[in-house]
């Protein structure tokens, strides 16, 4: 056989996501009710180390009321259906009762809607008054105009996020967003994203953002990767952001939190995030589940009405229970889609860790494909 | 391309399931009923080296009888429903009976009912009338209080269980299970599990224990993995033990013996347990699905019944014939779920060996994905 | 456990294919808007990178003329229907209406008909007079006798064309095409494939050639690789024939274009196919899938009429919608299937690259298997 | 993160079937009607490099006849139905007509009656008189006592066959099977499998032989590696004995000829067989689904009638053509199935051989998952 065919490639470079990797038990184990799941962003501090994401779906004030009272942070989106509609529950509605062959088109329309400035003062003005901390989230090209409004409505911290987001974006106009500038004159905590190398991680914390969201490609509601063939499964995006934050950390810079964002789904990959170098994870079609969500069991990607190349679509994701069964339990399933906070606290105590910090120095992550969780055939084959 | 981006992070490392890998056979063979397969624990010999799971669903004092005629060893659990109900049958009943979507509710229910000291006593005589070795299981926490009236009552063997156990395990209370005195108190052989990795079992060893369980994350009835992200695959975790195993008895230990616990459905996913240095297997969905077991064709995990974060769920696995079929033949079956220790002495014909021992020495596992086994697409194809 | 057997077998080298991986973004980001995608073939400029297959089902004169005002190019077979009947709508008519198990046959009957001179330069005549750029295919055995015919009728570019060809083909005639003697011949721009090697590029490209044309086995309508074994996956072919192009033109000759054919049904998996070095792609299913196309909704190989070994057949690939729609949007999917450029120009602006020359630079492809991409178990259950 | 956690493991060696590999094409290609496929045993040679399986669903004298006539050899089985019944007829409809659950029970009653010796010489008679080469197969513990009434009786070829077979067995009984002593005293070319490795290869050769068999639990009729864990894919198990083969012939053995043996159902599957080294090939399922195997549609394996541990079972393999359209062609399928021959041809043209020999100095086989063959969406979404 021919072995030493002339080839000019390298191998590529493997990257890995939740579904094929695994968290090893420690040497040392502990009792779950000493680990401690603190996340702390800026001034302010989270025992539950969730936040749910800026979807239409997911967030509004009243939400982010409730995220509080369990411990964890909500995003507002300042370019949703929330700032467009003074009642956003018709456009909700209409978006839920779509045929499911016009949805794409219903949202292109809803979309349209221009953003109103008093809406996003009156959103603001709405998550304080449940005494939330208030946190909002504009694009890059909306945050020089939006943000400081917001700011000075009362929004306590800003997330400026969009597919991909670089400290070095070209663009035509003659001068785009600069970071380091926006945050020096809101004085919130900024966090920023979505990103997944190392150096895009490393350059964006040279701004002095506060966090980063990692995760590019891998939510249920986004098909970016299949349109565009971007992507990086989170467990790698994760690993690479993670060891940016502990290069700058170690080279004097400032502590920068790392919230994985996309693709969770279970107590198992919230815990395998947070393995991987996470300090929180940020989170849709799971808070889209709870009750307490606008979007009465149905979820859709901010990609979604995208005039001329929607990425994402509806998805009925159903209702599970309460926010505060999926956060904090009990639990009355078995597949890992409730009580998130009590796994990790489980997953922490079988590693031997009773922090977060201590979780990262010592879990290990080992590939192993789910093909490879033996005994499972009895639940492929629908036997439970 | 770019070939050489700045990343920080290293390959993970690769674990492999039963699915995954396949056993070579040898450049000598012999005939299968050459083939011994014994499995000594401290003073007891077993000629099959096959323990019954400590569940609900498979193992009372009466299956524990049946195991002991056919060579085997079952284990009793004393915190399950044996001890907290005087006559069982109609707590299994219950479970059986649940709709499937209450059953996680009406196992958190059952299982408050409280411990009986008395019908632990009562458990261990009758498993004793029937002749058999008497194998009991506790959980660490419960170890201290109830093993020595379980020795009292004239348990052979104790087994202390939880879905990781470590020898150095933090908690709150004063001082915990120290498990060098327990084994000098009581005197009898004592496995202990599970653990997946070599440092934590050459700890575990350095105790002073007879035996270790081998397996976190990997049982048809627990969903450990999922919940948790916590899981190495069965073939890995077992060959890291077996090597800590070798080690430590070739520094002078005494010879402990490795048991795989967890996932094992076929004859062919025993012999690469055992290919992988296992002396011996815990099985329990197999066990379930006979006519003997306690479960009538339904088995469930002992994660089951947790108040706030159940792992695992009731599965009907079916009645497939007599334990002495699944465990003896003769088999009518081709799917290698019956007549496990034939299979085992033909597995071990093929690669020459004669004995366990030898089988560790000569049998070589490769990586060979279920994918690659040519010519199963008939059966995928359902032509069969 | 056996570790040293004697093993005399190298590794196998690993090849890619689209679904396994995926695009990095990189650390400059730019404005979809920047992205300019042009495509150079000798004299001719396309500014949308897309070869229409020369496939009965997708291209005739008029199908050509669509693509041509879109910015793309559409290649006429001429050893196909076109040519073989004065009135092709009949025998396309007869193909689809064929039942599934007889039309294998219909094929082998169909294309038995002989090739009719006068209609090759009646085809191009008709190409021309759409105002497009013409390009006709033609296999190895059958260019020396009809591309001078097609060329004089006014054909602009030349593309010869089969499963495999390479430069030094053995046949029994006398003598066979060389390659370098028909293009100095010809005078127009020489597309030639398919290939899918370092080496057999190299030796291609030293004849003189314009373009190669890479892809054995990838394409929905053939089925090859199950036939004969041979195949390589598109992005590891892409690759090593732009390593080849890069040497090539390293070296002193001349700028020869790689276009992957074959395999894409996305957006993403053309963004991959530009990333792993083409400088255009080459699409059948995605072609035949437009209101333009002659095969209303159906497609099928070029091979699929073999009277001895067809490898292909009739596939109902459906109609998505128009030409304009599939190549430039606006697209009301979000599978991916639509306004592939759109999709091309925000994936580049992702990685930083305002041309196709800067993307190959820029993009880092990685190994990401389809697995990989989490939470997407919603769409694989439905619930969209 | 953990990353040099104490493990004492070496990562196991990769092994290789069918459906993960393909082969690259050639630098140089030819014309399909230059390629000799010629295979030669001993005195014997055969333009088609195929060998019916020893199974009872496949081979009777008949088909031996119909298998000669079209270049190829079929083997048949002296301890199976045709050597345990004067007419097998009945005992073959028993079997098809069986209920799906009885057919093991049915199975191992009808093998349980005895080999009659006047069926030996009276089956090597009927294949004698069709004008074939006459093979016949036995198990080695049979092989002492029939294998010289068959040679007696005229049969030319003898095929020594157990699951495992090697050259060193051991077994209670005082001497086994030595087969240089064998092969000395028959005086006719002897093929032994199966085997799969180099060093057991390299013993057996050792013995004299002619030919090798290699496989073991691949084939569709056959659930060795269920059963028993023991199974290596088939393109390793070829690499290494074809490597073998090739050592010992530089060191100055014979030439001996390698068979793979299972796992074959389409043209690919042969032509990596042969690509990876073999020198022709063994093939059930395809010869059981001809109109002239006596299965009639149905096929088993040889393990399935085992009294205590059945491997395998009947499937309905339907029955697609006549035995030449499957060998030979034409073909109306374009799946793979048929025309093997046809298909062979063309891959050796692709890769530039016109010898087996010339092919296997050419033929690269690189890893290519299934996965990776873009675009068989459509197949498997069953739009075809």
């Amino acid at each position: 056989m021919v072995v030493h065919r002339e080839v000019r490639t390298t191998e590529l470079r493997r990257t890995y996501g939740f579904e094929e990797v695994a968290i090893v038990p420690g040497d040392v184990t502990t009792n779950p009710e000493l680990s401690v799941t603190d996340l702390t962003i800026g001034p302010f501090s989270f025992s539950t180390p969730v936040l749910a994401s800026a979807m239409d779906a997911v967030a509004n004030p009243a939400f982010a009321g409730h995220m509080s009272r369990l411990g964890g942070l909500s995003v507002i989106n300042l370019e949703g259906i929330q700032t467009r509609y003074d009642d956003p529950t018709d456009a909700i509605e209409e978006i839920i009762a779509a045929d499911k062959d016009d949805v794409t088109t219903v949202f292109q329309r809803l979309y349209l809607q221009p953003i109103r400035e008093d809406l996003i003062a009156k959103r603001v003005a709405e998550v304080k008054k449940t005494g939330a901390v208030c946190a909002v989230s504009l694009t890059p090209a909306m945050t020089k105009k939006y943000a400081p409004m917001a700011v000075e409505a009362g929004a306590d911290i800003l997330v400026v996020q969009s597919t991909v987001t670089t400290a070095r974006h070209i663009s035509r106009s003659y001068r785009g967003l600069v970071l380091s500038e926006i945050i020096a004159e809101l004085k919130v905590p900024v966090l920023v994203g979505n990103v997944v190398t190392y150096s895009a991680a490393m350059e964006l914390m040279e701004q002095g953002i506060d966090g980063l969201l990692v995760g590019v490609g891998p939510g249920a509601a986004c098909t970016t990767r299949e349109v565009t063939g971007i992507g990086v499964p989170q467990v790698s995006g994760t690993l690479d952001c993670a060891a940016a934050r502990d290069d700058f950390y170690a080279n004097g810079g400032k502590h920068v939190v790392i919230i994985t964002d996309g693709g969770i789904r279970t107590g198992g990959d919230l815990c395998k995030a947070l393995a991987a170098g996470a300090d929180g994870v940020m989170i849709g079609t799971p808070m889209a589940q709870t009750e307490e969500a606008p979007g009465k069991g149905f979820n859709w990607g901010m990609a979604s009405p995208h005039p001329a190349l929607p990425r994402g679509t509806r998805i009925n994701v159903g209702v599970r229970g309460t926010l505060e069964e999926v956060l904090l339990g009990p639990s009355h399933r078995t597949d890992g889609t409730m009580n998130l906070i009590g796994a990790l606290k489980i997953c922490m105590s079988y590693v031997g860790a009773t922090t977060i910090a201590e979780f990262h120095e010592k879990a290990e992550l080992v590939v192993a494909p789910t093909i490879a969780t033996e005994g499972k055939s009895y639940q492929r084959a629908g036997l439970i």
